[in-house]
């Protein structure tokens, strides 16, 4: 840095600069020296060709421009969450899109491979939680994951949950997705010895305060292994579950 | 639970008293005064013949008032709440007092026999739920009840809860007290088909929030039959348990 | 346990089984000593004839469906909760069904025949906390209990709830129901002597917060055998109050 | 305002004042224009002759300074509130103190003598609410009111309530203390005609939430007349209920 | 009561009366002791003839009802809050009714001629919280009081609040209406002499919470004299202001 | 701000405008009344000559009568916030109006020279934070800012933000507007030596409890220079970023 | 603010020191790393010369040691805020220190000499926020501001805030703290015409939550100017009320 | 992860160890019952080799016993969170124990080897989250992981954070750690591609609410990757972290 700076009084003796371009010029040094090249290098590889798109509160002309700039530079295949139907139908006109109603996902291009180190289970507390788990689901499977789906397997009826008792002891990495109470997270963390990422959700009514009590409820799990993101956020659970599932290609 | 009203009419009745002595029974003073508290004589008939003092926030001296009060007036078996040991060793000193340690209670006179329509099954989530658990099942026995105490069976440890499956199968009533995520009250409720009495504990730390976390997972429940007391109200929960387990002696 | 694991181990040696299906048995072992034939047995009995269809969230075909599958089990008593009058017209063109419109309960085949201990009051605040009222008094007449209705006696009419003290104080089990200020459990624990149930119900405004207010009043209630179940959960309660009045057939 | 603007005006043309001084006369003028005078005058007769110390983060010592000033305004009747007794033992080495232990209270010179409208009734629903409703009530007597107290008088014995009723129905003001459930203000709202100030106590465990739950039940309370303070805040109450008592002497 | 309780038990040994029978008229002697004809005696000319309908949940087809049944018990003059335009509609074509807009208010009948103490102030933070205000001013005006109206005198513009200091410093109840900061309570609590209710308003957004911030703000008034009611609830303060207003015909 | 003022008086001292052209023009009508809102002209030397109007619960009647009012005051260049489109088109009937779709503002006049002491910048974590952004962006313009939008600069692509460091590292006040976790203020706090006015949205779901998180995340802030407004007031934002970046010209 | 740097460049330009001497000053190793915290030498160009440790949390030695480390890269003036009087004794063993007991704030070396915009005023509700005011004031004075003090103005004593009216409207900037119902803020914010930093406190009791009440209440200000930092956060207020009266020097 | 019982089997397969050697070395006594606690033997191998003590709540003598019988079962590495110094002494005298005072963690035996995928990084915004961090990190040593410490990197500095780009772009998991407004981990969330864990921390005063703003904070990154475990739980994270970096041994 010292030649740099050098050259900035230099040019601030001679005139060449005047004192408040040099006072810029020397505040921004501490973020010169890091090696933005690096950041954006690394991005370009990690997130690879398979993009997402947020839906919500985007129009159907804002999707369909930001899908023209992805595919003219090569990505082809895009996931758009939270699209509802009627933007489908509107960005349908102009790509071909596989429409997943439960998780208001769509898919342009192609779902990878599966190629993860195991299986994702996806379970559910009750059905009102399916659309939520299908988000994780189908963010997975576009990623390139084999995925497990086991819904309705509540805790009030335990044994439903038992009879899947494989599933869960050879899983890879568990997403458990509830409202209401949010028990299955810890009972599930309980059972498995993988990474179990927890979803609260805001089905539910009364006391569940939009998903607030399944949310606490799951930071307080006392199963070790056993994290948290968002209510409702299916889509990170599923972005996670595939990170931790292709941990071992990374090395 | 009306039994020694009961008892008394039935003695009218066939002659065994006179309606005299019947008289002095049943109307003693009911509204005794002593200044820092009107002690309801009247409630034994409507609430049956033990009687409680919740020794929260009185002292020793007005402990050993109250209790001195209801010994002229019959009552002889007295359960103590939230008596903390130095207040205990004071009250001691007057009267004859078994001292219960983990649930804070102290009991003058005697715990009544086991009459029930079952047995009582206590359960913890953890062993840091033990005071309260105690303080539900020594209320529970006090007023004539078996307990079965079954503590540490948190849902992240399944095997356990459910090597113990013979006792919350055939249980009258179940009290199920866990903190951190409360889930325990929701696997119980799912297994048993009796009511049980979810009592959310202040344990944890952090998201727990003195126990919100619980009570609101709680009171979530999806499992039918089940309902909720104050945070760490063991006292509440073991009465409430008492009452369901008597309930065939009524009619 | 011995001879199994025995079995598992010498299977592993002479090559029968591949280590990794050996690990999945033995880590399956805890759950596959728990007799779970007996839950399923049991749950057989403890549901009995009658079942129940939460309505919420399902469509009425979905219903339609359930409904078809326990018919075809032998269940011919069937509740439906949350049953909106659109999916009921729906479901009716199949079923007979009996519509309860402030409940918002449809009941196929028959209500069960009064057979409890004593008779389930049901009492509300005021004339709002109705629905709740009867979600929980049809569930109640449904698995056969006689109900008597006390609506509209909060407690800032006290008359109105004392002009009634002979069905509290000879009541079974009373469910109270109270938006606002939830004061009635209070006052009706303190009356009564067998087990409250409290619903606080969504009713008020302001500082009622959706419920919360009555939530948390009845939560602390100082009446002993008070307790408290979800907000506006009238089925809960109903349900938990008919197991309560059905405790001495049990035995 | 015209004459006084163009003065002003006049001054800055001739150099008599400067621009800015002249800009901040303006400024000021919305203010100038009200009698100011007005206020402090009435504050003068409004307050009278009793003044109030809140001692609650004073040391004694600020605390007899400010006794001092008063003195030597002629003000001769203090009360003192939230007065530790440490520090009262300190003032009291100064001045001739009466003091209040519940109340923790000091009072210096006299107690009005009792001149409203009627009586004022301070009733709290457990023991433990006394040094708040002590606090509400030793205010009230050193403004020249009659106080009559019911204390322990909670819903949940409501008999006890009832029998009181005489004083309830003849009061001018009430003052309702309670923590818990804090129902005790809707049942005397609905029993009395006269106005009801409700003070929330943090009295209680659990969900009381340090006096929430008494807060939000008061405030949602479906008798008409009700109004509620602060937790805790028995001074506020009290003050209150003098005004109230004394309306008759204002016209 | 002696001499009532002697005669069941006479005829509990002579089989006059069956046992259960005799239980339930003992466990009510404590309510019977107490002189309810009292209450509604009183009551009776407490309410006088003016009577209120809360209007909110209730159909126009009720509301007529309630009406009728009024009338027919001689009470003419009738208020009806929380009544919307289409429902008044309906009513106005059995009863004639006089409609306020803002207030949401209807009356029949006559409002009570003007006879407090003094006049009442209803105070508001700015325009939007005028239908809460007309709510209150409209209620007290129906039972009897002068209202004096000062609009949107908020305390950032307190020039605008100044200007009626008259206003203010001569009313003798004041009802102060706000939302967002709800500062208003404590500025005029600090100004006036009189009692102060104040009404915290849902009007605002974000960080209001609908009305819980103006609602804490108020509750922690440093001013004394100054009491809370629920979150929009113009007609208990406007209830309350009367009662306040007529203290001194009271005696 | 005191520019008009300051002029006037300048004006008056070296003989430009009469003594009594100056009154007039100072004080017209300080409380013009018209009936549903007092408008405050004094104001107008206090805060400034621009003007604004509050749109939101206004009818399109009111603006129009303000506009009126203070056009006939001789303010020509009017800001009105949070107008709705509908109400906009019937304004715009009576009064030429350029309207800003994103920000939801409407300006009547001229927007006034930019003149501040640099530029201020807004930055916004999404994109749908930006309706927020334009209503603090347009507003800061009005009153005479040069403003730099820095959109979609969240803290999850760090590489975006800093590369637009030239601007944060050179503007006078920096507007930062982010819902979710808010974390733009604190990065971007430690990166300015300006004044940073954070304002929290209420975009996002879930946990985000209508900007909850946002305002806490921002309230937290370590860095040092950062203030908040409340959720979604981009005009508060905007209004005070002007004083700030005017703050040389006051002296 | 960039004052030191625009002065090391002057003297370069106009040849008072050489650019090797520059480069010296400049960049005096900017990552010094001490075990516990790196202190950040290079803030001093982007953050100005004075030099603030913030107390909590850190042991006197730790505090000696970065104290050490700051005055051998020529810091010589440097702020201590949350400086608990036992650490300040041992740290003024080594260091010659200057300590504020209310502020709980230690300077070393020089106070700078007052060369802002104008004046700051720091404005209290009570006497019990003087702490933070403290904190607010020295903060503002330890970097070059001259500090009015306007203690225990708080709303409900109006007369007291409008005696000093002066102070306001000439005011630069104006720091608001009040605890309880924070409506200073707003009051303040309506009077003065310059930005208004408002410092909830965490003075009250009960419904005051720690602060909650004033933070939301200064939140909803509908003064415009307003902007809020955390609970108690004084040293926040004073360092941005020092940026905003020192912004004319900046361009 | 279930290294040791894939080792057994192989050995067993091999002929390593005979089939009877092999059964005892797996099922020791699965539900070993002390009075206290249930100790989970065959947890071992659903959890892996290494055992964890929750020292919270726990007596020293409690702690002693559960270390004898998991030695007395061959478990010879034992992390003991949540060890109070106290405690540690008192164990310290039967075994020997490493103690780590930061984190307040004890260890008995050897640390496991480093074998995970890559490096663990574990970030703190402050250094007052230093104790939770070394509670993560000696969590990950202990269960055989490679632990980068990047501490008092917190967004406010983010020059600091920049500067350690490398280690965050080359890790395989990052723990990030912060209290108040938690921005780090949508920060590194948006920098790295590896799974992220947040650790709300308690660090803060105000608004943090003992950790709330930043649990909610962290609960709403715009950063894929992201999950959040429990305020304070550095033992939970240092857990999960474990259990991702060493997916790849698990096919």
């Amino acid at each position: 840095m010292n030649g740099e700076l050098k050259q900035i009084l230099e040019n601030v003796k001679n005139g060449t600069i005047s004192v408040k371009d040099a006072i810029l010029k020397i505040k921004k040094k501490p973020f010169e020296d890091i090696d933005f090249a690096k950041i954006d290098f690394h991005r370009k590889f990690r997130k690879g060709t398979n993009e997402v798109i947020y839906g919500e509160g985007k129009t159907a002309e804002q999707i369909i421009a930001i899908i023209k700039t992805m595919k003219s530079n090569g990505q082809d295949n895009i996931l758009i969450t939270r699209l509802q139907k009627e933007k489908k139908d509107i960005v349908s006109k102009k790509f071909r899109i596989k429409y997943f109603k439960d998780a208001k996902i769509g898919i342009i291009g192609k779902i990878s491979k599966s190629n993860g180190i195991g299986k994702i289970v996806v379970a559910t507390g009750g059905t009102s939680d399916i659309p939520v788990a299908e988000e994780a689901a189908i963010t997975a499977e576009f990623f390139g994951n084999e995925v497990v789906r086991l819904y309705d397997v509540g805790v009030a009826g335990l044994h439903r949950l038992l009879a899947n008792i494989d599933d869960i002891m050879s899983a890879s990495v568990i997403i458990t997705i509830a409202g209401m109470e949010g028990a299955l997270a810890s009972v599930i963390g309980g059972l498995a010895d993988c990474p179990v990422i927890a979803v609260p959700t805001s089905v539910g009514y009364g006391a569940s305060f939009q998903g607030l009590s399944a949310l606490l409820s799951m930071l307080n799990s006392c199963a070790a292994g056993v994290s948290v993101v968002n209510i409702d956020n299916g889509f990170g659970a599923g972005y996670l579950a595939n990170m931790i599932n292709h941990m071992e290609i990374k090395k």
